[in-house]
Formats: structure tokens, sequence, C-alpha cells
């Protein structure tokens, strides 16, 4: 465990450069556990080429099941040779490779958590008019252009980000609707349950902490949107993301 | 424990009269625990009455979040006088109360459990028009009037049952549909685990053994369909039923 791990990931304009929640699964894991690592920064349209250049497979493929699809966090283990896409997948890598390290997927609960996370995702419909738009705005230019254009086609039908975003009355109603989808993932907690699995931290939380904590950057921690969000469901997602300030080191 | 549990169930035109997957996830749970109970059947026209009778709360709410939804499973136990509706909230009843019986949900996976449940369903968009639609022609007159009026409504944007049942090259394609989404579900499961848990039984594996139970009774056994989901993803579904012929008797 002495040779530290390279996590690559997506740079921004922000003072912290860090803001992608599929990369923060991965950091809080990497945080929590203590392992060294250190962060290498790739644009947008130079992952492919990375992954590429690394001899590293992708972690899935697009829509058609057949395109590699490169995506990041991409995790490199120098100690191993082994090149790791995927948050879920890193996380389970690092519980497996590093059992002296404090688990964050317990055995048996494997499906669980994937299972927890496409659930967690269904309901972020009214999420990504939000972030997902703000986003486009704090990234360098040249993942600007790729990311406008590819979220553009995929997420919001060809629509510009800038008419997709919801104005007036409408943007009201959007976020009482988020708002609302974030009650429907509170009410699967158990009563006076501060995380996912009851008292002990899991992965589970640090997905759903790393959501947050786009918002809290992408909008800043003084937004309005941010304050708003820290007083639904009894504070329960501002804690969340409170309690993993000491996982939010960018080594 | 010497006190019989009432479980309410609705009844079919089979000879096994019960059909209904959520009621199956209870049921399979109470056979699992061993726990004495007995079934008694009401047709779906007189299922609020009963709460009314019973003085029982509706479990949940109509999408409108005011209106009482009064929905079965319900279950009594004499013991303590309880009621309680949903399966999900069976189960957790069920090992808080007897906790000498195996626990289905084990401590820390309560709001894993739910979340799975949620993903699950998520994936049965084409498992409706399938199943949903052949479960009509099982019920009992009083049943089938009101099941095909408010599904009618609901899940098939007020087209008649027979309208909303894919023919043809369609049905070919939504089949396919259907075996795409179990492959999702598949795809969840450890390399190797029987169970979601791995090598233990829980809750989540009664529920997707329900849902697979309910197409094995209302197609039949013998059924194309039945036959075909048996050979998909290497026996997966068909084991696991088999599996649980052992938690199939209807007390």
């Amino acid at each position: 465990m002495s040779k530290s791990l390279i996590l690559y990931d997506i740079p921004s304009t922000l003072p912290s450069n860090t803001w992608s929640p599929n990369i923060w699964k991965a950091r809080y894991v990497l945080n929590y556990k203590g392992l060294p690592y250190h962060t290498e920064w790739v644009e947008y349209p130079h992952i492919e080429g990375l992954y590429k250049k690394l001899g590293a497979q992708a972690g899935g493929t697009k829509a058609d099941g057949l395109t590699p699809y490169y995506t990041l966090p991409l995790l490199y283990d120098p100690s191993t040779g082994a090149f790791v896409s995927d948050s879920a997948a890193i996380a389970r890598y690092l519980d497996k490779t590093y059992p002296e390290t404090p688990t964050v997927i317990p055995v048996g609960t494997g499906a669980l958590h994937y299972a927890f996370n496409e659930a967690l995702e269904s309901h972020f419909d009214a999420l990504w008019q939000f972030a997902l738009i703000q986003t486009n705005f704090i990234l360098n230019p040249v993942s600007e252009e790729y990311f406008r254009r590819t979220r553009e086609a995929s997420t919001f039908g060809g629509r510009k980000l800038e008419d997709a975003s919801p104005k007036g009355e409408d943007r009201k109603r959007e976020w009482a609707r988020l708002k609302g989808d974030f009650g429907k993932i509170d009410a699967w907690y158990g009563k006076g349950d501060r995380y996912v699995m009851g008292d002990a931290v899991s992965y589970a939380d640090f997905t759903v902490g790393a959501w947050l904590l786009w918002v809290r950057i992408i909008y800043g921690v003084d937004s309005e949107e941010w304050k708003d969000i820290l007083m639904w469901h009894e504070g329960r997602w501002g804690a969340l993301v409170k309690g993993f300030e000491k996982y939010e080191a960018v080594l």
C-alpha cells in the first residue's frame, strides 16, 4: 500500500477544480479508507484518448450496447496494475484489494447497493435540469463545448441548455418537485437513522453525499438553492454533507 | 406465538386461488418463518369495507397524497392486535415481533431493501402489459370488473386491456424487452450468487420470487412464456422459484 493510486478527474473553473458527483463517490471512498492517491486532471474530450494511451478498457458501453463508453472516474492502482472504471466498481475493488481499510460495501450488500444506486438516480429527473445545466457554466471551454453538445442531445432531447432550464413559475414548481423526490429518498431511511444502513456509513451514503456535494459546489455554499436544501427533511441532507467534510480532501 | 395470524388475500378462478405478487411476498415470509397463519379471501371491491369493518388504517394514500388507499396484503396479528398493510412493512413487523424466527431484512438493510424494491419495479414496464392483463382473466367476475376499470384508467391510460395487450411482432419485441429488463436485474447479482445477498435468503429474494411466481401462476407452469423464462440468465429465475416451492403452502 506504499504506492499512490491515481484518480482521474474532470477539472472546472472553480478554485477547488472538482465537481463531478460520480468522481466524488470514488474520492469520498479513497479519503474514507485513508488510501494514498493523487488526482490527475482530464478534460472531457480527452477522456477517450487517455484510456487508449493507458491501455485501459472502457467500463461500459453506450446505449447501443456495443460502442465503448469512456468515462471518469478511472482509478489506476500501480501496486496491482489494475485500471478500474465506475465508482461502484472502484468501491468494490478497494474493499477487496485493501481489506485492512474500512469496508464500504458490506459482504452480502453488493446487489442491494447496485439497486440502491438505480433507485436513487430514478428520483433525479428534476435534478438534471438544475444541476446538470448549472454544471455547464463552471467547465473549462474545451469541456463546456463537449458537455453542452452531448447533454443537449441526450438528456434534453435536442433543446439548448438555456431553453431546458426552468424559469419563473416553472422553476418554482420543478424545485418543489425536486424536494418531493428527495422526500421519497428520505422515506427509505429507518426512523432516527442518519445513514442508509443505520449507524454505519456505507457506499450508499457516499453516493447520496456526492450528489448533494455536486449541488453545493456548483451553486455555492451561500446560494439560496443550497440553503434551501439544508432545511429539507429535518436537515438530513445538510447533516450528511457536513459529516463528510472530513472526506473532502482533494489529494 | 400460539395464535394464528390472518393474511387477507384476493381469490381467483384458479384451483390454488392465490396469484397476487404483493400478497405472495408476505406469504413467502410467513411460510419461511414458519409462523402459524390462515388466509381469508376478499374480492377487490370489498377491500375498503374490510378495513373499515376491522378498524384498520390504510397503509398508504392514492396519488393525491390524501385519499386513503386500501390494499392487500393486510395482516392481522391477534397476539398483539396489530393490523399491518404492505408486504415490506409486514416483513419488518414479523422480524421485530417474532425475533426467534429467521430474519428476512437483516439489521442495517431496511433502507437498501426499500430502494431495491423501487429499483426492481422500475424495470417492470414491459411486465405489466403481459402479466397485469393476463391477471384480469383469472379473477372472479366481481373483482374482474373492478380490476379492469381501475387498471385501464391507471396503468393503460384509458385503453381497453385487450387493446393494450401487444400482438404479433409487437409482442415479440415487448417480450424481448422484458427479457432485457430481467437482464438488468440479473446484472445486480454478485458472480455466482444465487440470492440478492449472496448465500443467504432475504426479503429481496421473496420480492423477486413473488413477481416470477405471478407469471408462473397466471400463464401456467406448462406455458411457453414460463418455459422461456426458465431459460433466461442461466436459469436464475427458474432456480429461484423452484427453490422457494417449499414456501408455497397456502394455509
